[in-house]
C-alpha cells in the first residue's frame, strides 16, 4: 500500500505531471437511494410503493493535456438509470458517455469547446447532480432542460468592473441529445446564453453548485438567460423527450427554449429562482397532408411538442453544524394543445454535508398535485459518495 | 514509467491517503477459458462443441471513505456474460454495476451495509469468482443462490470465547435482483444468515476462499445456516430466475429458500458442503380466477417456481508445488411440479496457482446426467488474471 | 495534488513494480468528429447532411504480469459506435470488450496469445485506430478485414541476418468475431500471416504505425500477406458482417481472406499498399434442399458472402513542422453474384500532429464513385486526444 497526498473528496488520482504536459483528477461516485411513495386515488392515499435505487454510479476524468490551456473533461455514466435510452439513433447501444469534451482556451478570455457535454441551458442542469441540495433537481428541470448534446460551443468571460462579471456562451449543436450516431436529423441546434456577476464570482465556483458551503461573506449573485433555437426539431422536448414519427419519416419543427434563472448565495442562504418557456412553431406532428401523424399501422401518433412554461424556487439555510433544511416550490403549465396536466410540487429537504458534498445523506419529502388536485407524496432517504 | 511498490495481485493501485481520509484497490480482472461439449443424445455422445469465452472481465475499486470505519465496494462488469440480462425492468440497459455498496461499523462489532451486493446466502455464491478451485460454480449454486440485490444488510460478530466465533447477516432487499431501475414489484425479501467459527479465523478470510492457500496449521471450520423469505416473489427463483407473467400483470407468491452449508481447511486440505433447499407458497403461476397464467396471446405460460432441494459436496488438496488437484459431486432434485429433471454431475479438476488466485490456470472435466441418463462430458480449461 | 514523472501521451498510470512483478500503462482516448456529405442523386450533389460524432472513446491497459514474460492488454469502448452490435450470439449486451488478451513469450522468440483481440490480417487493420494519418481507415478495410475474434495465437519472429526479419503469425479463432458468449458456430478459423521486413525494425513499431512520425533515416519496408480460412462460417464477410439464416438455422460455407500489404517509410514520408481478396466455396446462401435460404416468414434472405477484391493504397509526407499531407485511392470490385457496386474511392488529407498521434487535428476530403457513378463527396474535421 502506498501513501497519497489526496484527500477525501479530491479525486482518486489527482496527479500533474511534473513538465506540466498534463493533469487529472479522476474520481468515481455513487448515490443510493430508498423510496416510498402514496398515490392519491382521487379519494385518498394509499399503500406506499418502496423501492431502493442506484440513481447514479459515474466515473469522470477532467485536467488539462498539452498545455494548461487545453482542458478536458470524460464523464461516464455506469448505473442502469445513466445509461439506459438505447435506441436506433444510439447504434441501440446504451448511452455510456456523458462527456466527453476538450475546452481550448485559445485567445484570452476565449474558449472553444469541442465534442458532448451539457449545453449552456438553465442553472440547475449546469449544476452537477453531485452538487445538489435536495435529492434530485426539480420537475421544471425534468420537462424543459436542454440537457448535454454533440457540437462545438463558443465561451467568453470579461470583468466591466473590479466586480462586475459578464459571461457569454454560445453553442451550434445537432439538436438531438447526447450519444447520437445516426447522424443529425432535422436541423442544427442554436443556444446562446448570458450571465451577469455584479458581485463578483463565487466562492469556488458556487454559482453552479447548490448549497452555501463556502458561507460567502458577501452577497454573491448570477442573473442570467438562456435563448435556445432547435431548427426543424424532431422530438418533442427539443432535443430530449421522444422522436415525432409520421408514417413516411420524422415530423419536424422549430423549437424555442428560453430559461430565465438566478442563483443568490449569502452566508450559508442560497436561493435559486428558474423561469423555462418552450414554444414551437407548429407543436402537434402531422403528416405531409396536414392530416394528425400516424405510425405504420395507421393509428395517430398524438406527439405534440411539450409547449407551456414553468416556475421554480428553491431556498436553503446551511447551519454551523453542516446540517442543511432547503424547500423548492415547483410549478408547470403546459399549453392546452398539450394535453399534460399542470402540476405543483412542494419539497422540504433535509441534508448533513458530512465532506461538503462528497460524503453527504439527503432526505427530502414531496407533494405533488396534478390538475388541481393531489396527485403523490414521496419521502426519499440516500446517500452520496464521491471520491 | 514510475516505480511502484505495489506488488503484483495487490491492485493496480494500492493508496491510502497520507491523512487516512481514504484508500483504494483498484484492480482489473480477466477469466478466458476454452470449453469442450459433448452431448449425448441417448445411445452416444456425439461430436464435441467447441468454444472460447471471456467469462468475466471486471474492475473492482474498494478501500475505505473519510473514515477507516466507513467502507466501499464498487465493482463493474465488462464481459458479455457479466452484463447481459437487459429487460424492462433494468431500462432495458446492460447490468454494468455488480456492486455498489457502502459497510458502516456504526457501533463496536455492527456494520450497516447499504446499496447493492450480495445478499448472506451460500457460502459458495459469497465466494469471489475471483477465488474459485474449480472452473466455475456448481449447478447447486446456479440453480438456487440468491445472487445480488438492492437494500439493506446489519452484520454483527461476536467472540464468545477465545476462539469461538458467531456472525449473525440480515438483509433487507427488493427481492427481484440487481441492477433494477422500475422499483420494488411485490413485496420485499427478508435473509438471514448465522455462521459459527468454534476453532477461530480462517487465515486471510480464507472461510471466504476456495482452496486452501494458506495452509492451514489448525483445522478451520465454519458452519452456517440462511434462511431467505421473498414475500410476493415475481421470479421463478426468488429474487432470479424469470418473470412470471399472468395476462394482467405479474403471479405473485412466497417464495422461501433456505442454505446450509460448511467450508473446512487445514494443511492444504479443502472441502465445502452445502445444502439448498426453495419451497413456495403456490408454485405455479395462476391467474387471478387460479387458471393456468397465460401470455397475452392467450396461450399458458407454464411459469412455476423452481422448487426443490440440492447438495453439494467438493474437496480439494493443494500440494506444496500450488498444483491442486480436486472433485466436485452436486445433486439436484426438483418437485415433480416443476416438471424439471433431477441432475447429478461428477467434476474432477485440476489448478496450478503461479500467484495464488490472482494468476492461475485451471482445467476440469465434468460428467453431467439428467432424469438418470447421461446428459454430456465438457472438458474446460482457462485461465485467470487478477491485479 | 501529486506530481507525476509520466508526461502528456505516456498513459495516465505508467507504473512498474518496484519488485518487476508487474506494469502497466492505462490510458484514455477519445475522438470528435464533424462530417458534412453530400450525396449524388444522379444529375447533381444534393444539400449537405452534417454531423457530429464521437467516433471512438477508449479505455486502454496494458504491460506486463507476474513477469515480462507475460504481457497483457485489456481494451475497453465506451463510445455508442465502439459498443453497437449487441445480438442474440452476444447475450444482447454491447460489445464492451475490444482486446483481453495475454501473450505469454514461452520460449526464445515464440509467443502464445491467448484470449480476444485483432487477428493477424491486413496492415491497415491492425494498426491501432489511434495511429491513422487519415480521419478513419479506408473502404477496403471496412469491407475486407478480419477484426477481432476469440481464441490463440502463435508468434515467432526470426532475425535472418542482420536486418532481415520475418515474422510468422497463426491464429485459431472461433470464427464469428468478438465478444460471442453463445459458443461457436460452423467451424473454426484459421489465420496464417508472414511479414518480412529486408532492412530491419521500423522505429518504435512503426510498422504498425501510420506517419512516418520518426522520420526513418534508413528505408524501412514490410512485406507482409495473410491467408485466412473460415471453415463453414455463418456470416457474409467471415467472421463480421451479418449471420446467413435459413429456415431452419444458419447457411454454413468455407470463406477464404487473403491480404497482400506493404508499409514503407523513409525520411518523412510512408507509404501502405494493400490488395485483399475474398472467396467462398458457395457463396449464396442455400437452404438444406438447395432452394434460396428464405426466413421465417418464407421471404428470401438474399445473403450472400461478400466476394470480391480490393485494393488500397496511400502515401503521406510529414513536413518538418509535423503537418502531413496524405492521399489515397481505394478500388473495390465485388463478384457479380454479390450484387454489389464496385466502388472507387479519393481521399485527400492533411493533419497537424501536436504531440505525434497523441494530440492531432485532422481533416479529409473523400470523393465516391459507385458503379461508375458519382456517389458522394465527404469533408471530416476532428481531433484525437490520447493520454
Amino acid at each position: 500500500q502506498e501513501i497519497t497526498e489526496t484527500k477525501f473528496g479530491k479525486g482518486m488520482l489527482n496527479l500533474v505531471a511534473k513538465d506540466s504536459s498534463w493533469s487529472v483528477k479522476f474520481a468515481p461516485r455513487i448515490q443510493f437511494r430508498a423510496m416510498s411513495q402514496w398515490d392519491h386515488d382521487g379519494d385518498s392515499y394509499g399503500k406506499p410503493e418502496q423501492n431502493f435505487l442506484i440513481r447514479r454510479a459515474r466515473l469522470k476524468f477532467d485536467g488539462f493535456a498539452y498545455s494548461p490551456k487545453l482542458k478536458y473533461k470524460i464523464e461516464l455514466g455506469l448505473s442502469n438509470r445513466d445509461i439506459s435510452g438505447a435506441n436506433q439513433f444510439t447504434g441501440n447501444a446504451p448511452r455510456y458517455i456523458l462527456d466527453a469534451v476538450i475546452m481550448w482556451n485559445f485567445y484570452e478570455n476565449f474558449e472553444l469547446w469541442a465534442g458532448q457535454t451539457k449545453l449552456p441551458g438553465n442553472v440547475e442542469r449546469v449544476v452537477s447532480s453531485a452538487n445538489l441540495q435536495l435529492i434530485d433537481r426539480s420537475l421544471l428541470n425534468s420537462r424543459f432542460n436542454i440537457d448535454r448534446d454533440l457540437g462545438i460551443q463558443i465561451r467568453h468571460h470579461a470583468n466591466l468592473s473590479e466586480s462586475f462579471i459578464i459571461r457569454e456562451k454560445f453553442a451550434l449543436s445537432q439538436g438531438e441529445g447526447r450519444n447520437i450516431v445516426s447522424g443529425n436529423l432535422g436541423g442544427h441546434q442554436y443556444t446562446g446564453r448570458i450571465e451577469v456577476l455584479p458581485f463578483g464570482e463565487f466562492e469556488g465556483g458556487g454559482d453552479y453548485v447548490q448549497s452555501d458551503l463556502k458561507r460567502e461573506k458577501t452577497p454573491k449573485l448570477m442573473l442570467a438567460a438562456t435563448y435556445d433555437y432547435n431548427d426543424d426539431a424532431v422530438k418533442t422536448r427539443s432535443n430530449l423527450g421522444s422522436y415525432m414519427f409520421t408514417s413516411t419519416g420524422l415530423y419536424k419543427t422549430d423549437i424555442t427554449t428560453i430559461f430565465v434563472d438566478a442563483m443568490f448565495k449569502y452566508d450559508g442562504l442560497s436561493i435559486m429562482a428558474e423561469y423555462a418557456n418552450r414554444d414551437a412553431d407548429a407543436p402537434i406532428a402531422v403528416e405531409e397532408n396536414g392530416l394528425p401523424a400516424m405510425d405504420a399501422e395507421g393509428n395517430p401518433t398524438g406527439d405534440v411538442v411539450l409547449t407551456g412554461n414553468a416556475f421554480n424556487f428553491q431556498a436553503g439555510y446551511l447551519f454551523k453544524n453542516n446540517y442543511e433544511v432547503a424547500g423548492r416550490f415547483t410549478n408547470l403549465s403546459f399549453d392546452p394543445i398539450t394535453g399534460s396536466d399542470n402540476s405543483e410540487q412542494y419539497t422540504l429537504g433535509a441534508s448533513k454535508y458530512i465532506v461538503g458534498h462528497k460524503l453527504k445523506v439527503q432526505t427530502d419529502i414531496n407533494y405533488t398535485s396534478r390538475g388541481g388536485e393531489p396527485d403523490n407524496i414521496e419521502f426519499r432517504i440516500g446517500f452520496d459518495l464521491h471520491f
